[in-house]
């Protein structure tokens, strides 16, 4: 096996945040799932980028969140995904390589324009998503540049690439790319909606193709339909190598090799948009796993991200990840 | 002595750059001289940007280019320089965060507005500046906040500091107390002209403070004011640790414990903009000190991330610089 090139390659929806701060009665009017991920056509995009205001336009997209943070620990990180080439586009594409993240999808030049979402954030700091997929939906197989997947440590795929078939048959072939040059694939389930529509699916390729699968209590309780947190993880521990399990405020869960571990959530003194928590938190574990920590660190760095990234609005970090891990863990 | 938060702190003039591409003729009309930095006022500014078109707006200044480098490299960065609370500065503040790089010096509120640097681009690739320093004429002593600094590997100092009475004050307070902790500084000449106005201050300084210097070779020859690039190394290796000197294609020469080693330049297909070649050389050769690396390693970190700078407008990387590194040096 030849030496990587990169720590972590993500794919997935390469995605602009529009976030605007409502109010409950706001999610009760438009009848939106709170803390969920609704997808949206560009019709009901305008009319509810039209219902909002004092927006802010920050990139985002899960994976590319993921890639974003891994760089900021210090590792080197590539993002595949498909934006057109329009202003919002050209601004996603912009923001993830001066955050140092390798990117270089070829750009759609025609067809639905960069995908976005409509970040709806109320008083208790939750985000509602309404997310319109655009030029997202032209990822396909070709794009999964073999040399890029084999030369990364881990591939990391989220769930939210399920919603279109060109992407679901373009995640496979990443997989299974991967897993064909004694690379690690790790998964997210995105969101329990995401998990809902695709179950049998994901159960599948858990199985077959996952060795690391990141996921927050309602996504794996979704996933194995039951109400009892301790009943999936058993689950789940004969499905892949390594599982974290986010809880919020109460931490997270790692499974791995029959041991299981739990790792407390960082203190945050003002918790202001969760967007890109579960994204950071990944990041933190997977940037653990490529430098060679125990379970209990790499929680501990996926802890550390996710509290960055919850303590002001946007999903990418703001302060220097190492810079944090430094001050925090002295290395 | 603690152990460190920040791999390589710099301190310099936060400035945006203006970039316009332009003929020689331009350069004549205007008194320019090819290649190096003229410090002009507000209003000759606004006469500049108003002769110029087609103008690109890129954050630069030379210690937060190479601030950025170390980030992209994957270490951990910080810059120390002051911005005004305007347009300019939240866009110079935003990328240097987007980047990776800690930076929370205090905007100033009142006084002139963020620096910014008219960069000419001649079709030969070289780049004359003008700069009207603006805000950064504000950076003072107490600035130099000294847990970061005792906190900092290397602390870095641009020599266009120099140029303002106040921030030769709070440079030498900051190589003092770097110094004081037990830590390493380094100090680029900066620039030709930079060096004929305070040569004398500079020696001092070296002598004194500077355990890691950077030059070009035009300005090693000014400080020592001969035409004999051998007779100015003989000179700089009896005033600091380390030297490295910059010669454009010609690669760099370090000198280090009585050794000297020719370093070649890193091939590059395109030289489409120089600036910020010597600042990204600095932060390649800064990341490989930082990381135990040996002398012919560090320089040839500085060329690779020199010749990304200069194949591309602007002089901060487009390519993350540890990606690079692993597919040039397989780690």
């Amino acid at each position: 096996m030849t030496s990587t090139v990169l720590d972590v390659l993500t794919i997935g929806n390469a995605i602009v945040d529009v976030i605007s701060q409502i109010d409950d009665d706001f999610l009760d009017r438009h009848e939106f799932k709170k803390g969920v991920m609704t997808l949206i056509d560009e019709a009901q995009a305008e009319a509810l980028y039209a219902a909002t205001s004092a927006r802010l336009e920050m990139s985002g997209g899960s994976a590319a969140n993921t890639a974003v943070g891994i760089a900021s620990l210090g590792g080197r990180a590539a993002f595949i995904g498909r934006v057109k080439d329009d202003r919002l586009g050209e601004a996603f594409s912009r923001d993830l390589r001066a955050a140092g993240v390798a990117f270089d999808t070829p750009v759609a030049v025609g067809g639905p324009p960069t995908g976005r979402s409509l970040v709806l954030v109320t008083p208790d700091a939750q985000r509602t998503m309404s997310t319109y997929l655009g030029a997202c939906a032209e990822l396909e197989q070709e794009d999964m540049d073999p040399t890029r997947i084999a030369g990364a440590e881990i591939t990391y795929l989220e769930g939210y690439l399920w919603d279109r078939e060109a992407a679901k048959i373009a995640f496979r072939e990443a997989a299974t790319t991967a897993r064909a040059a004694g690379r690690k694939v790790a998964f997210t389930l995105s969101d329990a909606y995401c998990v809902a529509r695709w179950r049998h699916e994901f159960l599948e390729l858990i199985a077959g193709h996952v060795n690391v699968l990141f996921a927050n209590e309602t996504e794996i309780l979704s996933l194995y339909e039951t109400d009892e947190l301790d009943e999936a993880l058993i689950r789940v521990r004969g499905h892949c190598d390594i599982a974290a399990v986010t809880r919020s405020e109460r931490g997270s869960v790692l499974l791995a090799d029959g041991d299981t571990y739990y790792v407390p959530a960082e203190p945050v003194a003002n918790v202001i948009d969760t967007t890109g928590a579960g994204d950071l938190y990944a990041a933190g574990v997977l940037y653990g796993l490529v430098t060679g920590r125990d379970m209990p660190t790499c929680g501990q760095l996926g802890a550390i991200a996710a509290a960055e990234a919850i303590s002001h609005y946007g999903a990418r970090p703001e302060t220097p990840l190492k810079v944090l891990v430094s001050e925090k863990l002295g290395y």
